[in-house]
């Protein structure tokens, strides 16, 4: 018997060492989760490189690369450095977050990294073959170190103003991808249309060139998009586990409606389906349930991304044909204008576990109330600042470059190169 | 002793409770890898879409994007509707799956949609450069919602007629590849060739137009066969995480002598080391391992991998040279004919743990004729059901565009834009 | 109360089973990611074939992807087959360890392979254009299941020779990218330049011919890497999964900041940012931090990252045009060089927890000399077995095409093929 009252503190050890192996193992799973999408989150520079490459002339091909090429080695830094701190931080952290991150942060900084350089990648594409890089280099800067950090706070930080109103963007509809949209529309409109993009009140294509690179970036922006959605459960196991995998799986069935819903559009409105709408359909179904991809059916998911991927084809026409503005690439219908609607549809059709949260299910109207407040606040945010970060950079270093750099092509008169140096370049081979 | 006493419940629901964590983190880690698994299978559409792209005319690239896109996009939704539930559902669940699919089969239900996805894609190349995009669409619904779902339901729905016989078909060489590959050739035979293809009794070379996108496609491919193969162990944790790395070595393995093998194989035969072949000796060495993968040493996935990129050189020669299909990018060989090979190899020198499996191991014929009866019966299936819908699509739809739209290209006739639009077709820049 | 008692053994149990547990739960966790990185790392050799076909001529694209496809091939089976035993084996195993993989070693196998081709394909950028590809393979399988293996043994076999000296080389910068760089140099000496590359004594520049393909395989590189170095922890658990985060996270800041400082170095430098030379420091960022992973604070590895991308500018410009060494891609520079930097940078200000190892923050110069030691002893080992096997190749096969193979093209004289047959080559279409 005294052996038996000898291993009573083990006993009483035993239970609660089962509950911290639990709590431990589950940490370690959500960590390999969050950086695991990190990495696929990264992957996702590449497929904006050769989306906005491929949907624009080859003669700023070079430029396209070396701005997302910078995005990620800026915004890098300045969040590390900066944004981070600014987006999550505490006043007894200070803002200069680097003394910290060796402390078991690693996952979650790397993860939040790559959201800062996707809002700002958004808006290389829009103002492609005018804009000057230094002007670029700057805005980069401004936007993964400030305007970016800031607006995430608002939600994302845990006690933003935007979380105590009861605002759901699970993965940010629009804290990514309307600011950064929305930041695309200013500047595009900042900066004016590509020469012949307007002649005598006509509005003149300028097609890509290279559908199949631009078909190649989607697939990559849908896998990177995985971990986007997936990882923002910000943990794995158990519940977490169920639920990241269900969002995954919505994610994917909203990008395919999304898809269906712009090939199909094209296929009635133009007479033929195309492939240009239809891939920008895929990206506007997978902004369509950014937000509300821990907030939806299945069923739920593919209406939202179907509709999304409807409204990208139509707002890509009116931005350009209405509004006159040279959005090259549709980057501000891809991830503003469909941001807003991926930010809204939580408060028609959105539900939380078995409770309904928007208006067609028996959830009211406090939801969506909640919804456009949000997602108007950070429209308002993106265009504001972008307004005035683009002002004082006109003022000052100049948005564009001169007329004969724009017709040479920004990758000789900005960079010294081209992309595809052939036989009459070499004058041999 | 008391205090003894009323710790007894605690200890005693301790011993279950390390035995119920387990399970938990087993459940939890085995979501994880299916989830894992399943986007790098989702990348295998960008692999597909790069391979028969690159290895098909500039003209009709487009029209393969908008394939392969269709593919994603028609196959998320369909065997999410009615395709899983067809596959591995009772009668109790009913066809429609989506009101059960917030219930925690998310991961599983992602991971099988892409293979459904990857079947249809099999056909997308096979039959490139002459085929009406409306049929195309038509075929991509019928294959992913039915053709597919019902032969997977043999084996792998548990309980199947094959599962009865004693087939093995770890990760779908008969049930995805040769489906998809016999599929392919029916599909190539019943459009005809391409026009120019055969003239006069004489085979004409068509080469692709990138083979530099066909190899990126083949290195994305091989890596998504990796979710592919490894994580139809549908698990993780203890043996099922040995065996789901080993799965994952040894379809390396396959993959490099298939790919050596038809690297061999063109040197001696065509004096010349050759890409495109060495490109589809990897890929039919990864559909020789894919069925056995579970069931093979090392040594055996090499010498099966080997055997296989030999195989396809010649399959695609007597296939285009004898039979007079234009397979146009050696689909029915890759996926169809090697698929049959990897899927009787299991019977030659097939194991299973440290027991032989195949005749030249000791383990009899049984295993060789289940494995004859299991492959025939997809060919069988693929075929038969091939004929029929593309029958019923030839008598209605029609299979083939024009002979001016194929002339001009598919990218033109069929959706109104070219992969490449360069500098005459915008008369500027 | 002997119900109580026929519980104690249960008891008892109860406490080892968790701690049993735990354990078991670390392996399986370990074992997925570093099956999963070694996934990553595989992709890398999708990343080389872009960058050194992107970076070198059109005519020699099909040459390029023959080499990259065979790294992976050869060294899938050469390192499994031998490779492996010579680098980890004991004298009980035999050279042989194709009969043991089957018993758990599949992910570190797997994972270990990936940086045998890795080594193996640094090397064959750098000769592009101009060398034969029989002695390419014969190389490639003497690197593989030699000269690479038996450099990793000193370090990484647990106790090699310069473990015991203290020398750290985390993730392989000398071990891997080293030897793999001072072979390139000694290679593209051996082999000689291109023609036309030196004429008269003045340096002619041959430009790439697809950047954008180029830029996609940085990024595919830089994914890669996650895994390359996060991996190379190769556990996950606890601490394991903290330095395992933070390893991602640095090598990502070590990559921008190279990126960045080359960017900037090439603005100062030429007057405009240039794509291919920010690309080299992206990667050069990489490598530099290789090493160093694992002992680096988070502004450590920013530094390390930026002089390491200021480092390549110049080094690519020393080898050309002083030492008239033609690296077609910069290999020597990226690799080898710069690999020497990362080795010795942990001597400089590495880190070991809180504790100082460099000698500029209190660590000595203790440190400095073992990486001075290591990293000297790789890059007389690469070069030393380089010139031996390179000077037997050129006294029995030789190493160059002829003069009109090599105006022609590779991919013609080589291999019989072109990467982009258009209409000139088909007369046609």
């Amino acid at each position: 018997m005294s052996h038996l009252i000898n291993n009573l503190p083990l006993v009483i050890q035993d239970a609660a060492a089962v509950e911290g192996l639990a709590g431990a193992i589950k940490d370690d799973m959500g960590m390999l989760w969050m950086l695991l999408s990190g990495i696929l989150v990264f992957f996702m520079q590449a497929g904006f490189t050769l989306v906005e490459s491929g949907m624009t002339r080859s003669k700023n091909a070079v430029n396209i690369a070396m701005k997302n090429l910078l995005d990620i080695a800026v915004g890098s830094l300045t969040y590390w450095f900066v944004g981070y701190s600014l987006m999550y931080g505490d006043t007894t952290n200070g803002w200069f977050f680097w003394s910290g991150i060796m402390q078991g942060e690693g996952a979650d900084l790397f993860f939040q990294t790559m959201f800062a350089a996707t809002a700002a990648t958004i808006v290389s594409g829009a103002i492609a073959g005018r804009t000057k890089y230094s002007t670029y280099v700057i805005f980069s800067i401004v936007m993964t170190a400030i305007i970016y950090p800031i607006a995430g706070g608002w939600q994302w930080q845990g006690s933003g103003w935007l979380t105590e109103l009861g605002f759901i963007d699970f993965a940010g509809s629009s804290i990514v991808h309307a600011v950064g949209g929305f930041a695309a529309l200013v500047a595009a409109y900042m900066v004016g249309p590509r020469i012949g993009k307007f002649v005598n009140g006509k509005v003149m294509p300028i097609p890509g060139h290279n559908q199949i690179l631009a078909t190649l970036g989607v697939f990559i922006l849908w896998l990177g998009w995985f971990g986007f959605n997936g990882g923002s459960q910000l943990a794995w196991g158990g519940d977490d586990a169920v639920a990241a995998s269900t969002v995954v799986l919505i994610t994917n069935l909203a990008a395919a409606a999304g898809a269906l819903g712009a090939l199909i559009t094209t296929w009635i409105w133009y007479g033929k389906p195309n492939l240009a709408q239809s891939l920008n359909g895929a990206l506007a179904g997978l902004v369509s349930i950014t937000a509300g991809c821990g907030n939806m059916t299945a069923g739920g998911a593919v209406l939202a991304g179907l509709i999304g991927g409807i409204i990208v084809v139509f707002s890509i026409e009116i931005i350009e044909k209405k509004l006159k503005i040279d959005d090259a690439i549709g980057a501000a219908s891809v991830h503003g204008v469909v941001g807003f609607w991926g930010t809204i549809v939580i408060g028609l059709w959105g539900v939380d576990g078995d409770a309904g949260l928007g208006i067609f299910n028996g959830g009211g109207s406090a939801q969506l109330v909640a919804q456009l407040t949000g997602g108007l606040a950070y429209a308002v945010w993106a265009v504001v600042l972008s307004f005035v970060v683009f002002g004082i950079l006109k003022k000052t270093v100049g948005l564009r470059v001169t007329e004969e750099e724009e017709v040479a092509g920004l990758d000789i008169s900005e960079h010294g190169s081209i992309a595809y140096p052939g036989k009459r370049e070499r004058g041999q081979d």
